[in-house]
């Protein structure tokens, strides 16, 4: 099949998907779940073997992917992603009589799904964007990462098992793969939006494209993220030997190739760090990179941070084996916060891999009013305080809320919740456009809004009809209930 | 005072303006729409003259104007568009432990809007982009539309009085003029978004503009549509004479300068239509035209139409007179379903002013397979039908709601009520991101979504809180809740 085949499937198929009731969609969904788990053993070896990952990550990494299209199996079901707003006919309404108005959220049709290096089941064939196209009633067409060729053709033969033993039409979930036919599937218009995890560069990239079509679409890109993380003085006279261990270990987990990975940590001045630090990393055990590019992108970055005159703290090396592959332990450098505003992007961008910069600040208001400017565009921003500090670090707490999509406090931002509260996104270039790609929230990005004006009860989807067979939430606004003004002028 | 000036006012004012409470900003919102109306007739005069538009519909939109900074006062006050949702840490989550997670909508930052030409009030300075974005927190640089420039000036003059009395921080909205200046505006790095309503052409490029940004924002673009209308062989049959004249009254209205304007009307072969049609064009007054601009834009592409050889039913010409700009009265013209088929961009295409095209069509079928392929992306479809045939259309009606966001039964598309359940927007061109323009949904627009993980209550929002302050709407996920998948597992 090509890939010219495959979406041409996919988009036969959207309207009966689309058309499917919540019951069915859900119970396709489950099914997916349960065929990834009935070939566990197997894909988890497929992916030991393409990404160097371990089998215990891979197997949390099957659970949780098993678990996100439950979950939004679950969300199916429920219905409140329809957003259903009904406002009843009003011959007396403040502007001028209002019809009956229905709205609703639809799908947008056929998905292309971009599959992630770094998670080969959770973000990839039957991962996070997968699962919440297809609860929005979308069919998926994804494009294969090659990082892990034999996983995702395996996977998406047990998805396509699930759609066939659910009775959903052909076509629903396809697998294409191949560079160029990546960059030709989004330009081709029976595509109505796209989702991708990886590098800014690519991300950017794949965005353009999807901005030069005819008929534009929605391109979701989750690219480049530093997720800084500050450190208060209090913070290290409580507990400064934990906070810089749990650090390493952050960074250190899957060897750093994590769009979560604390690229910088802010410290203070006259913190005791480097022995700490040392002798967390140096016990980390060396870790193959996922793929031959991100081994080179991870070399190049590296040695760019390390050019740029950082001073190392730990060196975790870079081997290239035999097969172009590199092995690493993290690298761990300081820096401080005067010369890091002087840096450019060789020093601020990410560096994807176990690397991680330390810098050093004078005072949390530097920090405060340096974040900003430094790093616009984050997932995650995090801080490690004592509970005395709680009032003077608001500011901060604000300031990280502008900057980053996810913020935390005495945590960690590896390690991402699967959740209706979770926020996976953030301002450019965390995202391409804001919405999140993690947790329920993540089924927006493939709605959109249908309104339908007087139409007869015998031609509204159920969820917008008076009888609401499927039992739905459902906002409505009763004729005469918009005359408040009055009462809002006199409260306010 | 600069467009850099309006736009440094505007950042320095937005920490400030985000940290409004409900209260604060709805009394904002009201405080405008007081000032709008105590100055309502010098504001409906500077429209009169600056646009060639009537008092009745001045006054109207003006009335229209107030209602909508009142409707997002009460959007702001009841909360729901905050979206809060709040995880409880749950130490036996499914896929490991979760940590309190608070997820709520917060305002994106300084938002640019550019005035249309075709709603001086409702969608320009105070229009409904300006309501919205206040109404999410964000301050507002308005790029005024040089179509009405006293009008503007006033407008804005109006708002900053009501910041003002109400305490509002200095810089929350401002006014800008002049085409460079709007473009750089969007280049400018301080802005967060920005919302435009005009031409395809136009718009087409300030995206582009806003997607090369270093850091690229959100641009909502509401662009061209044709707003398709079918008339089924029952419905002609049955109250023909009426659909037509309904239809050259909609099409007439403020000379068809509106979005919503039916750009195609459907009728069966066989139907009787160009003496109904004459006879209700003849009695449309002549009416000026909005700008010079839209004045030639009218006369190219009714041109561009009339060229490609379509009948004309009813040639309400056009005038220029001495100050350059047209007067017209609508010009009706007739082709055949397959002629539409075999045409190009030049009939396709949006004419903005009084001109629509009648297309006879032989089948429903017919028109149900060619809607999505002639016209791909709208804000409305229409059919007008009798009772018997509700069975029969359902396809019909299934592929309007793949073109178009508001989807209407037996009404016109022109006048758009302002309410929860409104969509303005729909597929590309129609708009760039899928959103809406008008109603209370538009707030989206301007929020991203932030979680806070483990933050103590007294650093959190007031709306994301435990003793929830602000009486918003929290959605709660209690720990343990989620153990449902067996119970699921075994309903589907």
């Amino acid at each position: 099949m090509t890939w010219q085949d495959t979406i041409a499937a996919a988009a036969a198929a959207a309207p009966g998907y689309a058309a499917t009731d919540p019951g069915e969609r859900a119970r396709f969904l489950v099914a997916a779940a349960e065929e990834l788990e009935a070939c566990a053993p197997e894909l988890v070896g497929l992916g030991m073997a393409e990404t160097g990952l371990g089998e215990a990550r891979l197997t949390g990494e099957l659970r949780r992917t098993a678990y996100q299209l439950r979950l939004f199996a679950e969300v199916v079901v429920e219905g409140a992603y329809l957003d259903v707003r009904i406002d009843e006919a009003d011959p007396g309404f403040a502007i001028g009589p209002r019809p009956d108005l229905r709205r609703m959220n639809v799908p947008v049709g056929p998905v292309l799904v971009y599959a992630a290096s770094n998670f080969p089941l959770a973000f990839s064939v039957a991962g996070g964007d997968t699962a919440a196209a297809l609860a929005a009633g979308c069919p998926v067409v994804v494009k294969g990462h090659s990082g892990h060729p034999g996983l995702s053709a395996r996977t998406a033969e047990a998805l396509v098992t699930a759609a066939r033993r659910t009775g959903m039409p052909d076509g629903v979930i396809g697998l294409i793969t191949g560079q160029q036919a990546g960059i030709e599937a989004l330009q081709d218009e029976r595509i109505k939006a796209a989702s991708f995890t990886g590098s800014t560069r690519i991300g950017a990239m794949l965005a353009r494209t999807a901005a030069e079509r005819p008929s534009p679409i929605q391109f979701y890109g989750e690219l480049g993220s530093v997720n800084p993380v500050v450190v208060t003085p209090a913070a290290v006279a409580e507990r400064g030997a934990a906070i810089l261990e749990g650090f390493v270990t952050s960074v250190a987990g899957s060897a750093g190739q994590l769009c979560t990975k604390p690229g910088f940590l802010f410290v203070p001045d006259a913190a005791s760090t480097d022995d700490v630090i040392r002798a967390a990393a140096d016990v980390v055990p060396e870790h193959r990179l996922l793929t031959r590019g991100t081994s080179a992108g991870y070399v190049d970055r590296r040695g760019a941070v390390l050019a740029a005159g950082a001073h190392v703290i730990a060196d975790g090396g870079v081997r290239t084996d035999e097969d172009g592959f590199v092995w690493a332990r993290p690298t761990l450098v300081e820096t401080t916060l005067s010369e890091l505003v002087a840096a450019g992007p060789d020093v601020l961008d990410e560096v994807f891999g176990p690397f991680s910069v330390l810098v050093r600040y004078d005072s949390l208001a530097d920090v405060t009013s340096a974040l900003p400017v430094l790093f616009p565009g984050n997932l995650t921003a995090s801080i490690h305080l004592a509970e005395s500090e709680t009032p003077t670090v608001a500011p901060l707490i604000e300031a990280m809320s502008r900057i980053a999509g996810r913020v935390l406090v005495n945590g960690w931002p590896t390690g991402v919740s699967v959740s209706p509260a979770m926020q996976h996104g953030g301002p450019s270039p965390a995202t391409t456009i804001d919405s999140t790609s993690v947790g329920t929230a993540a089924i927006g990005r493939f709605l959109r809004g249908v309104c339908y004006q007087s139409v007869p009860a015998s031609l509204l989807p159920p969820a917008v009809r008076d009888d609401n067979p499927w039992g739905v939430p459902q906002r409505r606004s009763p004729a005469g209930a918009s005359t408040s003004w009055g009462e809002l002028t006199g409260r306010y």
